[in-house]
Formats: C-alpha cells, sequence, structure tokens
C-alpha cells in the first residue's frame, strides 16, 4: 500500500506460547532501527480503551451466563473494528508504522477454524474489514501442546487458553492452510530454540523489499 | 413455531419514546391472563449479565475512543446471541413466553438504516440468528421529534438518544419498510394517547390465533 514514509501493517500471530511477545520485541527493534521511529505496537483483542473492555469480556469465565461462540466472535470483531478505526488506520495514514500483536488472521484461526464459524467470520470480516490486511504476518507455528507447556509455566491459563488441545489443533490446521494461500503470511517453525527462530524472522525481514 | 404450550416469542419495536415500556406492562398482562404464566421479559441489547456489559459499551460516549459505527453493529449483535442462546431459546423450549423490549429489527432499523450498515447487518443477522425471529412484532410507530420530547421529558438521554433527527428519520423508514413486508411485524399508530395506543394493542392481540 502506498502511504506517507511507506508505512506497513506488520502482524505476529500462533498459537498460545508460541513466542509472540519476544517475537514483537525483536520486530520493534527492526522497525525502530529500519525507518528511525518506533512503531505503534498493537494487541487484539483490545488495543483501545473500549476495546480492552471487550477484551475482558472474551476473556472472563463466567459459568452462570457461559459467553456463547458467536457472541465471542462478534466481541473480537467489535473491538477489532474499534481498533482499526481509531488507532491501526489512522497510524498508517500518517505515516506510522504498525506492529500488531494478532489481528484477523486470529479470528479466522481461533473463530473460524477452532469454533466452525467460518462463515460467520467470514461475513463479518469482509463486511468490517473490506480487504483492509496487513503487509506482512509472521506466523509462529508451534504444536498445541508445546506452546500451551510454555504459558502455562509462564502463569494461570485464561478462558480461551483453557480449551481442549483439539480446538488448538483446529486452529493451528487453519492457520497452516491460509499461510499456504496468501504469501502476505510467512511461518516460521516456533518449535525451535529462542535464538533459531529470532534468526530466522531477522532473515525474513531483510528479505523484504521495503 | 411448535414449542411446549405453544410458546411465543412477541417483541415490542419502535424509536426512542415511542412507549415501549408502556405497552410492555400491558401486552406483559396480557400474556400473563392469557397462558396463566407471566412471560419471561428481556431487553436489547442486555438481558444477560455479559450482554448488560455490552449494553453498556454501546450507551456511554468515550470523547477518546468514540465508538465507531461497525462496532457498535458488532457489540450489539454479540449482545443479541449471548441473550437468544442462554435466554430465549432456552425460555421458549421449556415453554415459557418471551416479551422482549426490542429485537432485531432496531438493528435493522437503527444500525441498517440509521448508520447505513445495511449490508453488515444482513451478513451479521443472517449468520448469528439463522432465521430465528419473533412470532410477532408490535411496532409503534412515532415521528421522532415526538418521540424524543417523550423521551427527553422523562431525563438525560444516552449516547443512541443523542443522534440527530435524520438518524431517527432513516430508522423510521426502515421500520416501516421492513414492516410492510412482513406479516408478523403489525404497526400501532402511537402517536395517539396512550389509551387509544393500548386499544389497538389488545385489539391485535386478540386477533391472533394464538
Ligand atoms: N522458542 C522458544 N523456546 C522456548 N521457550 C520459549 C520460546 N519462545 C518463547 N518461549 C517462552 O514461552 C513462554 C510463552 O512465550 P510468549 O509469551 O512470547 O508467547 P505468546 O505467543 O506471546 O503467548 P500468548 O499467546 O499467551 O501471548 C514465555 O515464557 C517465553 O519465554
Ligand atoms: N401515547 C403516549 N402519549 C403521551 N405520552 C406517552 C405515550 N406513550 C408513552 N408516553 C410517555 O412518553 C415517555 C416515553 O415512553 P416510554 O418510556 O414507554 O418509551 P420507550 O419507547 O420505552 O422509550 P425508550 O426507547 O427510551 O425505552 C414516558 O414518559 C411515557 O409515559
Ligand atoms: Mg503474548
Ligand atoms: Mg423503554
Amino acid at each position: 500500500m502506498n502511504r506517507p514514509n511507506n508505512a506497513k501493517f506488520v502482524v505476529i500471530e500462533g498459537l498460545e506460547g508460541a513466542g509472540k511477545s519476544s517475537a514483537i520485541a525483536l520486530v520493534r527493534d527492526f522497525i525502530e532501527k529500519h525507518t528511525a521511529q518506533a512503531p505503534v505496537c498493537t494487541r487484539e483483542p483490545g488495543g483501545t480503551p473500549l476495546a480492552e473492555k471487550m477484551r475482558d469480556l472474551v476473556k472472563i469465565a463466567d459459568d452462570t451466563d457461559p459467553l456463547c461462540d458467536e457472541s465471542e466472535c462478534l466481541l473480537i470483531y467489535a473491538a477489532r473494528a474499534q481498533l482499526v478505526a481509531n488507532v491501526i488506520k489512522p497510524a498508517l495514514n500518517q505515516g506510522q508504522w504498525v506492529l500488531g500483536d494478532r489481528h484477523n488472521l486470529s479470528s479466522l484461526a481461533y473463530q473460524g477454524g477452532g469454533r466452525g464459524l467460518m462463515s460467520l467470520v467470514e461475513a463479518v470480516s469482509d463486511a468490517t474489514l473490506k480487504g483492509f490486511k496487513p503487509d506482512l504476518t509472521i506466523y509462529l507455528d508451534i504444536e498445541p501442546g508445546l506452546g500451551l507447556q510454555r504459558a502455562a509455566d509462564r502463569g494461570a491459563l485464561d478462558r480461551i487458553e483453557q480449551q481442549a488441545l483439539s480446538f488448538f489443533e483446529r486452529a493451528r490446521t487453519t492457520y497452516l492452510a491460509l499461510a499456504e494461500s496468501d504469501d502476505t503470511i510467512a511461518v516460521i517453525d516456533a518449535s525451535q530454540s529462542m535464538a533459531d527462530v529470532h534468526k530466522d524472522i531477522i532473515s525474513l525481514l531483510q528479505a523484504q523489499r521495503w
């Protein structure tokens, strides 16, 4: 896309514990060196005051009023619409790079693949994003069991992280299938040591024609 | 629909100040006499603990993070999915009647007509409700100016009630057009005295083959 400063929207994706947070620190530094300016960093769902409140509704478990799958999906898209309108697009239009911890691909994988709601996800995705998408998505691919173990070592698991392994298996299959058919999505083997994952990410970034 | 006790889902619709709240009291009494059981009463957006939190996000005005139209629409559908899954369908399936203060027609009118998001609304509506709809909708038709004056006399206006008159004009046009093409939607002239409005509602209810 042609934006001031040739600003790009880069997203890090992957299952729980894939290593997104440390990858983001790495990519953030790369972008800061490359553009002489720190990117605007976002996380999804969330990233604006109202979107963070929507995130809270997705994350909490209420046994008396369990969040239904459709509602989870729509809340996440409500948060995304808010973030895109009030943070991501304004930043890009001002020439600031944006670095996202998750974006639409997470919904395709988790709500579409994991929950089996692909037709709802595609309808809402098309109608809200209208073709808006990252310039580059770095998908950190990991076996769900390994990622969840890393996440569990880090602390208590939230409502999403407590889903069955089969949920994450379906999400991973969807991530890989979508990466296959979209050349703006790069797959990195996140089961490697952190040093090797980071080496792969740097090679990928250096290969971009930015 | 064939449900235990022939249970029905009845909805009251209309612009701000149309007189929905007092109509609901009337219809509630009618149903209680007709079925010897009080209906489950719902309001939208809201009606479950989580859906009420989504309602709060729709109603508050945050100047630093204005709710975008798409996000408003998706939040309302997230709340509706939650209400339908956890309250309305379980009640009907147990043979309890349900009486709703607003439902999907409000979104078609306000978000579809008022905000101009009809294609998003239709996509989300179809994908979440999958044909589920009220057995009878009583639409209280009123000129927006008159309704807003009644609402203003009652107290401070919320974020939605503060929209321009033209927003409500578009919503009213949509309400009327949809009522025209759906014989489960009855139009009542809500500019009449409360006594006459209530007389019309009772006639309508008595004419149902329940
Ligand atoms: N390649 C790796 N090898 C071993 N441990 C790793 C690796 N990458 C990350 N970790 C560790 O695994 C844990 C989860 O990593 P991180 O928080 O970056 O994952 P994440 O993808 O951001 O997870 P979440 O989806 O929960 O935000 C952290 O303790 C991190 O230090
Ligand atoms: N037919 C009528 N004539 C005059 N006043 C009316 C009539 N119907 C209702 N009112 C008054 O108008 C005000 C708004 O009515 P009500 O609260 O029932 O509307 P509502 O449709 O529920 O509004 P909202 O959309 O804000 O919930 C109340 O003070 C009510 O007493
Ligand atoms: Mg993380
Ligand atoms: Mg009312």
